[in-house]
């Protein structure tokens, strides 16, 4: 959704574009944030998108637009510039920006981007990150922080203030020993109230809450939200510093692990994003787990052809098969939806599952007492026999009870075998779901009707 | 999940509350940090949390700990103390926190607690608070915020920072005019690196990002995230300065949203959390779109009666029901994840649906023919008849390509009327395809049939 500014903005730019005034276009342009510059061009469609880029100059303008861009467009605008000069553009970014953009090219594409670069510390610290696994603190940390010696002066450390005019976001000075390692960590607000001649030793606070390298970025968000931080030092195994990460990646980290939970608890993957206009590429990343769904639906169907050789009244049962399976299906999502968000907060530990099952079961069982009995009353309105209407509503209420239980029982085995709870536990629910309600179902029936029929 | 550190410091706390030691209890109660007391509470049993609680004896500490409980342990430590006592409690809290315990009281009780507070300047923001609208800028803007007059010089400035100790975060400095309206805004940096005499007016940054009391929180965590601020200052109609929103505090929105969205797809809501142990209120959030649903079933279970009356070798169709049902109902739950989180994001816009409808039906195409082709050869195989095959297959093929197409019409359509797309659409869109599979599956067999059969 566009701001009423932003969409003045985006219209005006798509006039320039067609009117191909180029002039007028650069200066719009200028007067717009590059976070602005980057939404207009994820409106416009492929060939606008790509006037309103050629229209750019500045490689550092390109930069910063680029660093707030999707990967999606990141990847449409550079991939089909030469490394030299996809080099020029990224030296104008920090290291982590640039990192993630050099990661995104081919292998021997990013090598020669690299090789071109100007600043050797630069690229060693994008080849470093580079090294990280994806997914860790180190992958993902700025490796231009601000750190001074313990023995600084608060004066000297206000000089050096002056002088840090790179530094992007500098909230904390973090305070090394001789070895470059973290031993504190002093805020902006503590050196102002400070006497100069103090040295930061003695003023800064010891306990610095900090993260490792390879730690999960999941866990390193947890760890900003949770204290309130606005950047947190990364250490390497001795201790060495190595990096902050700031509050505002934390928020993207945020973004994309709940983005990530959307999409693979419907058997997808947010690859998709990369393939945004390329349907076969989307269908390939979907029907991996749509083939397992299907191997499931076929088992109930086997389910229901032995059934149909099998149960009395078989042909009055069926067309109640739609509701049992609608109705199994949705509870189950729903026991799996909260257990799984409720991991991805931190609100649910490994401790909390068993006592969350039982009540998930008794919710089931409510759930399901309640649409069993509307079944017993509205059953017999069309198949015409009230012992129907009291065969499927008990097989409701056994159905929905189970299908919360395994809506919480499939998400709850991942994770004992460390696996993301959230993998397409949709439709993988859904469809044990509609091969235990069927069984139950019928069951009940052959059953119910043995006795009352 | 909790960190290692955590569970040591769990179970410590644990075998303390056995073991009745109080005074052992309050020893490392006070060497932890009040968020990671929040953490423990939440994993303790109510008998166990209410001994803990009873344990913390200072009104500042109890205060810090409310301030990063979830609501309904808040509402669990709160609800059975007296209105003399919140009111000690929330006098320690800033004020939006204040506003938001007093918010989880019922009316007689908020009443009685903002009477027995001593700060006449506190109450009168809590109040001020409690008036605006839930989910508002206004509604949870921090009221205690740091700005100072332009007339003000750096050395001044610098000073009042000084005096300025309960102001919980200061990250910039907002510069009013003489009637208290936003005019600029100076970086903690900037106060540091200019010479002590300037004025503020003089260098200041005058165009300042800001929000509105009026504002959705979801735009505000939006602007907050796309200028990668650490606060962002909130105005009333009038451009005066009525509060900020720090970057803690938008990490907390968009968990929340995303948190809310989750819910709200499977038909549930995030009120679920207040009631983590009452499985009959958990139900009745739960049941309503349940009940929707339900009867989308019953209309599929009419569709199912219909085409069994009148659907030529209706015998042999029917245990491809399931099948159909399952992967229908998948491939639209994936479109319609895809569409709603791209909406939340704010990636995808209004003028973005149609093609996106297109994209997502050429994906279910290229699934449909996939699936389709599959249930040709594989079919036969319980069936035994090929043409069977051949009918489900072609089938399977066009309700797929349905089923993307309303995964995406049906959130379009709640936005076009305003509604939030997440509203129930997995349940909402489950039902539909439902009926449409079956009707589809049905009819092409039909039509099918007569010229093949």
């Amino acid at each position: 959704m566009l701001t009423p500014r932003l969409k003045v903005s985006l219209e005006s730019v798509k006039k320039l574009i067609r009117r191909n005034a180029k002039v007028a276009l650069e200066k719009t342009l200028s007067k717009l944030h590059p976070a602005d510059i980057a939404i207009i061009y994820n409106n416009l469609n492929d060939i606008d998108g790509k006037k309103l880029w050629n229209n750019i100059k500045d490689e550092k303008l390109m930069a910063e637009i680029i660093a707030e861009m999707n990967e999606a467009d990141v990847i449409d605008v550079i991939s089909d510039q030469k490394p030299e000069k996809i080099a020029r553009i990224v030296e104008h970014m920090e290291s982590d920006d640039a990192a993630d953009v050099v990661r995104l090219l081919p292998d021997e594409i990013s090598d020669s981007v690299l090789s071109f670069m100007g600043d050797s510390d630069q690229i060693s610290e994008v080849e470093q990150l580079l090294n990280y696994e994806e997914y860790t603190a180190g992958s993902i940390m700025n490796t231009s922080y601000f750190s001074l010696n313990e023995e600084t002066t608060v004066k000297e450390a206000t000089k050096s203030l002056h002088g840090a005019k790179n530094v992007d976001m500098v909230f904390y000075l973090y305070v090394t020993d001789d070895e470059n390692r973290l031993v504190g960590v002093i805020s902006l607000r503590q050196l102002i109230l400070n006497p100069p001649e103090k040295k930061l030793y003695e003023i800064m606070t010891t306990d610095v809450i900090h993260v490792t390298t390879y730690e999960d970025q999941e866990d390193v968000a947890k760890v900003v939200e949770k204290y309130d931080l606005l950047a947190v030092p990364v250490v390497d195994e001795f201790n060495v510093l190595a990096g902050i990460i700031t509050v505002d990646d934390v928020i993207d980290i945020i973004r994309e692990e709940a983005t990530e939970d959307f999409y693979m608890m419907v058997g997808s993957s947010d690859d998709e994003l990369l393939f945004a206009n390329n349907s076969m590429k989307i269908a390939k990343v979907r029907l991996p787990w749509l083939i397992v769904t299907f191997v499931g639906s076929i088992v109930a169907s086997i389910v229901l052809t032995f059934f149909q050789g099998h149960a009395r009244d078989f042909a009055m049962l069926v067309p109640f098969v739609p509701i049992i399976m609608a109705m199994a299906g949705n509870a189950g999502s729903q026991s799996a939806t909260i257990l799984i968000r409720g991991v991805a907060l931190g609100k649910i530990s490994t401790s909390d599952i068993i006592p969350i099952m039982l009540k998930e079961m008794r919710v089931g069982m409510i759930m399901g007492i309640t649409i069993g009995v509307l079944l017993v009353f509205i059953a017999p309105l069309w198949s015409g026999s009230p012992i129907i209407g009291f065969v499927v509503g008990t097989a409701m209420f056994f159905a929905m009870t189970l299908a919360t239980f395994s809506g919480t029982f499939v998400p709850a085995t991942l994770i004992r075998f460390n696996f993301d709870p959230a993998v397409a536990s949709s439709p993988f629910i859904s469809m044990l779901n509609d091969i235990l309600g069927l069984s139950i179902y019928f069951s009940v029936s052959a059953v119910l009707l043995r006795y009352f029929g």
